[in-house]
């Protein structure tokens, strides 16, 4: 026990507390029972029903079923071939901070797992399946003792179903994968300018005319809820107010802070319309609106966002400015602290705390309140010092389009700012936040996974595990899984890109732009929404860049290529043929798309200019490869030229980038040294 | 007009009635707009929003839309791109027979899409958004003249949601891949001995106790109805009695033929549990179950099965067959015609005609039923001899595995038996089933898909349209708008394969995998039943088979390259080296799995005789190949030697065979003749 978190005997995900493998093995074959010793309840069977039916698609075997339907169980527990051993139920709906521990021991005859909550039991299942492995022999699980529990017990997926909708079926596959990397919170955040996402009963005109028809009703969301609770998963609820409330205002403009009319936004950014926390009538269908929702999601938490109020309208009405001078409120922060104040108060009726994004904190911020930090690791330290319980999602901010080993190697804990001990312990965890700007039911899983795992790993896993190359290969083995369990963030490229290159496309087309795709990365969020300003949240996401992903493995495999053939003085002849042999491939690639597909297709001649930087970048690779190898001299400014036609082709087109530009500067800077004059031998 | 419905210039699938094609070509840009001159309604509007949509998800252009989020529609006709002229709604919801039929006109300036009934407008625009074309220049639609009608009113597929269970987002997909194609009846295969599909709030022990919980509630019924309305499509549901009747008697045990209990039936096959006729209990609970289905089903035609009745049951009870005398019924034959006498009268009670499979024929038949002709021809003969209407399938068993050209060229007329012009026009059309004995919701798809379109095509079409060639040709292309439409026949295979492989499978593994996969079909049902009687049907179905697809794409092309190399006496050096390329990459990819992979993967090991046939196959075809190009003397017995080669490489192994060896015959046939002594020159 407690072994090293990082090895590659183990590719489980995230890794746990404590490992160890031992050399037996136990094999898993169509007479695999279980025996359920402790606590028994539906919840734990439906998990184990789940496992077994995910264990069957996997291996092809058939688990005994009883005539109806439900997988026979072991009649004891020496027939047994998994023992589980949970001792208690938890809490139906799951709370903050129940026990989710489990210690797995696989024999050469038996495993057994043990739990004290089915919450424990259902983490468990997820390590048990990851282990599985199968050889010539068969399928196995490898002798091992595992004790796992979370290192912090928010560990959450937000997901924003306003700016693209989202419906209830990538809801639940997102739920899926949240379960196989153990992430326990789903906050949804559900209002904002660009829609109203839920069914209110009590105020309908919300939903009505604030959602394009394209909402969850309370019969979906109690479904959410309970697929999630199966899941161990917390459904949280935001509704962002004051600000982000333009569609409030479209059926409730009465309730703004400047007159109207108001019409669901179509564009990304920050708007002024907000709230009036000066209106009595606000609070009334708050109070209304709020404790409809209240008794609609269990969860003791409620999100009110609070979020990037510009204050325009605020400081624009002049009744508002006397409402301000009148209470004392000093400006429009001290006014949105004292709406912040009156919310408190509602939810509190209702049983619920509050939580918000960063802004809402203030000298008048209710105690029991807690911060979701958005903005960076100083809030993190600012709100736990004024001894509010924080969230953390500055860091994880996955719609970012950045490498995952950024999000990796954020801590929850501020690396900076050290925090108290007491302050430490008010760091509840973290959220990944998955903004959907530009994100359909398409192409929202390829942005969410497999990355999220490597954030539900530094939410779950001990803050030592931080080894980014294993944590890489880990990803890549996780995807499978979470591609077995419903998501797409691999397999909707192919179809995405036939239909984008349209019916003119050969299998060799295809092929070739499949390969150039998988070399391109979307360009990062404010470039993006800079470049791609004339589209806007109606229009269609169907784009190259739509099927480009971030952290793309054959990117990644490319660098890996380079870093192995660098590390030693003199890059080894098969190395480099490796090499050559990639970039060889690139250049074809991209040779055959600019000199045929793109005059056929009018989506693809976009995208030229990037296809030709593929073919320049691929032309300065294999130069510095062929320098490399033959050890020349090369000419004087060599090395200037060659990073100039990089630093060209690294410019982005229809926000995509060529996400192998920094490993081909590293080759030619390699190349430059091995062919400098003082290095003897070196000229062929 | 009228011009020859089969051309290169035309890949429509369904083709047109009549149809010509002009030079000029209608730009299709961003400021496309639809103007509406005829009738108006929330239907018509809804599926120009859905053609909108889709256009816009292939173009990647962006149309207008008001501040509600619609479209925003031409002012007037002078402005408009597409002119849209119907002249009336039809029935809200579909009925048998209405005016389908539309004609299109495109110029250079201007669509306008001419039809009398919405249901006809919706056909129309599926033929528009089917003749987007692209080249360098832009998006286009030809100039084109089409005036088309189907030839069948009856155009279904059926889908068999019992032994597998077909969920909702099945359901929908598939309306929309029927809607491409202008299919226009969903029948709905309810119940069977496997399960009972369907909540009845009158007697809920059926879906209760019947079902293992997989059944659509009444909520789900009206959404898909809604959802087929929407698209022009009819819901025809089926209840199966008196035999395939296990699920309803386990909930209801005393409306049994023999003693129960009974339980929800886990194979395949024809059962003997049956209702008994001579029961008042049957009737009661008929008529109950009965109107509250006919209630919830809007179609004038409700489907009672009535195939495959043993008779063991009734045999075996003396009861029975006292009744049999009493009432001179002859038989169990002359019961079963009662029984639906009995059930007819229900029916009519509530304004609904009774379809049943071949077997209710009988001369006690009531008039006005109509016959669903699964047996052949002849049941099509029969029927409309005896004044019935008919629906044909045989012909049309997609679950077969069968190629599709066998379905293309089975006409619903009976090509052998002449009938009398009266006979003609009581054979309504014919219906595609999908029987869902080997097909989950991951599968199913690729056993419809896109194949289920070129018997859309005998059903709409003329007559003559009969080309297979074409067919296959133009299958290929309406399979990605298929895919497009929300169907996975193509997508689901690298994912299940992925899953297949295992995790030490690397891209070339599954590369490899790929290749050999699609050069691989299912066997045909019979022997799959046959050899994989093991796997009841709550296995998992997630083989190499369930992979492999009839008809693959990449097996005709090979099959056709053959063809094209041996159509000439001497065949080209450049067809002998395509040959020899394609042998040689499915060698070499057969052999990487043989000697890597399969140690690995205990499933793919299972599979290792059909990757060992591929390579015998492959070496058989490079040898021919080889043979052809030296047009050398080859030994004698060298023909047979490799023909029993090729024939021990067809053995079928875990339910799959491959499906190039008749391809790799013609070769091995075509060398032995060049190698004759006869032709001079041909020794080298």
């Amino acid at each position: 026990m407690n072994a090293p978190v990082s090895t590659h005997d183990v590719s489980l995900m995230p890794l746990p507390a404590g490992v160890s493998l031992g050399s037996g093995r136990l094999a898993v074959t169509g007479a695999l029972r279980v025996f359920l010793r402790g606590h028994d309840d539906a919840r734990l069977r439906a998990g184990i029903s789940r496992a077994l039916c995910r264990l069957e698609e996997r291996t092809g075997l058939a688990f005994a079923r009883r005539p109806d339907s439900e997988y026979a169980f072991a009649e004891n527990a020496a027939t047994a071939t998994c023992v589980i051993d949970c001792a208690a139920s938890g809490s139906p709906v799951p709370i903050l901070g129940e026990d989710e521990s489990y210690a797995l021991e696989i024999s050469s005859t038996q495993a057994t797992l043990r739990a004290p909550t089915v919450l424990g039991a259902l983490h468990g299942l997820e390590t048990l399946l990851q282990l599985l492995r199968s050889d010539a022999g068969g399928w196995y699980l490898p002798e091992a003792k595992i004790d796992d529990r979370p290192r912090f017990p928010w560990r959450g997926l937000m997901i924003d179903v306003v700016r693209h909708w989202q419906p209830l079926d990538v809801i639940k596959r997102n739920l899926n994968g949240m379960a196989l990397v153990k992430l326990n919170v789903l906050h949804l955040h559900l209002t904002d300018d660009q829609g109203f996402r839920i069914e209110s009963k009590t105020c309908p005109r919300l939903h009505e005319l604030g959602s394009d028809g394209h909402y969850f009703t309370h019969e979906q969301i109690r479904e959410i809820i309970a697929y999630a609770a199966e899941r161990g998963i917390r459904v949280v609820p935001e509704f962002d107010i004051p600000g982000h409330a333009t569609s409030w205002l479209v059926g409730h403009p009465e309730l703004a802070s400047a007159p109207g009319p108001y019409g669901i936004e179509r564009g990304r950014g920050i708007f002024d319309p907000v709230l009036d926390p000066t209106n009595p009538k606000v609070y009334e269908i708050l109070e209304k609106f709020l404790g409809e929702m209240a008794a609609l999601f269990p969860d003791a938490y409620l999100h009110i966002g609070g979020d990037e109020n510009n204050g325009v309208h605020w400081s624009a009405n002049p009744g508002i400015q006397a409402f301000i001078r009148e209470h004392r409120l000093q400006d429009n922060a001290g006014l949105h602290a004292h709406f912040n104040g009156r919310i408190h108060k509602i939810l509190a009726q209702h049983g619920k705390q509050l939580v918000g994004w960063d802004e809402i904190l203030h000298p008048s911020l209710p105690a029991g309140s807690v911060v979701h930090s958005w903005r960076g690791a100083a809030g993190v330290a600012e709100a736990t010092r004024h001894g509010f319980a924080c969230i953390r999602s500055n860091g994880y901010y996955i719609n970012l389009s950045v490498p995952v080993s950024e999000h990796y190697l954020t801590d929850p804990m501020p690396s900076d700012i050290p925090l108290a001990a007491a302050q430490e312990k008010l760091v509840l965890g973290g959220e990944a936040t998955m903004w959907s700007e530009w994100v359909t039911p398409e192409i929202i899983d390829s942005r969410i996974w497999p990355r999220t795992a490597a954030i539900a790993e530094r939410f779950w896993s001990p803050r030592e595990a931080s080894d980014v190359a294993d944590m890489y290969r880990r990803l890549q083995i996780i995807s499978r899984r979470l591609e077995e369990a419903g998501l797409r963030h691999e397999s909707y490229v192919d179809p995405a890109l036939r239909r984008f290159a349209g019916d003119t496309a050969t299998p060799a087309d295809l092929a070739a732009l499949r390969m150039v795709t998988d070399l391109l990365e979307p360009v990062t969020l404010d470039p993006r929404n800079e470049t791609q300003k004339h589209i806007d949240l109606l229009a269609p996401l169907a784009g190259l860049v739509d099927c480009a992903r971030s952290d793309n493995p054959a990117a990644r495999a490319f660098a890996d290529l380079v870093d192995t053939a660098l590390t030693v003085k003199s890059a080894s002849a098969a190395d480099l043929a490796a090499l050559t042999q990639q970039l060889t491939g690139w250049k074809a690639a991209a040779i055959l798309l600019a000199t045929g597909l793109c005059e056929r297709s009018p989506r693809l001649n976009e995208a030229l200019p990037l296809i030709q930087a593929l073919v320049a970048a691929s032309e300065v690779g294999l130069e510095a490869v062929e320098a490399l190898g033959a050890k020349r001299m090369l000419a004087a400014g060599w090395r200037e030229t060659q990073l100039a036609k990089l630093a060209a082709a690294a410019v982005p087109h229809v926000a995509a980038e060529l996400a192998v530009i920094a490993a081909l500067q590293q080759l030619v800077a390699a190349a430059a040294v091995g062919s400098a004059p003082a290095q003897p031998g070196s000229c062929s």
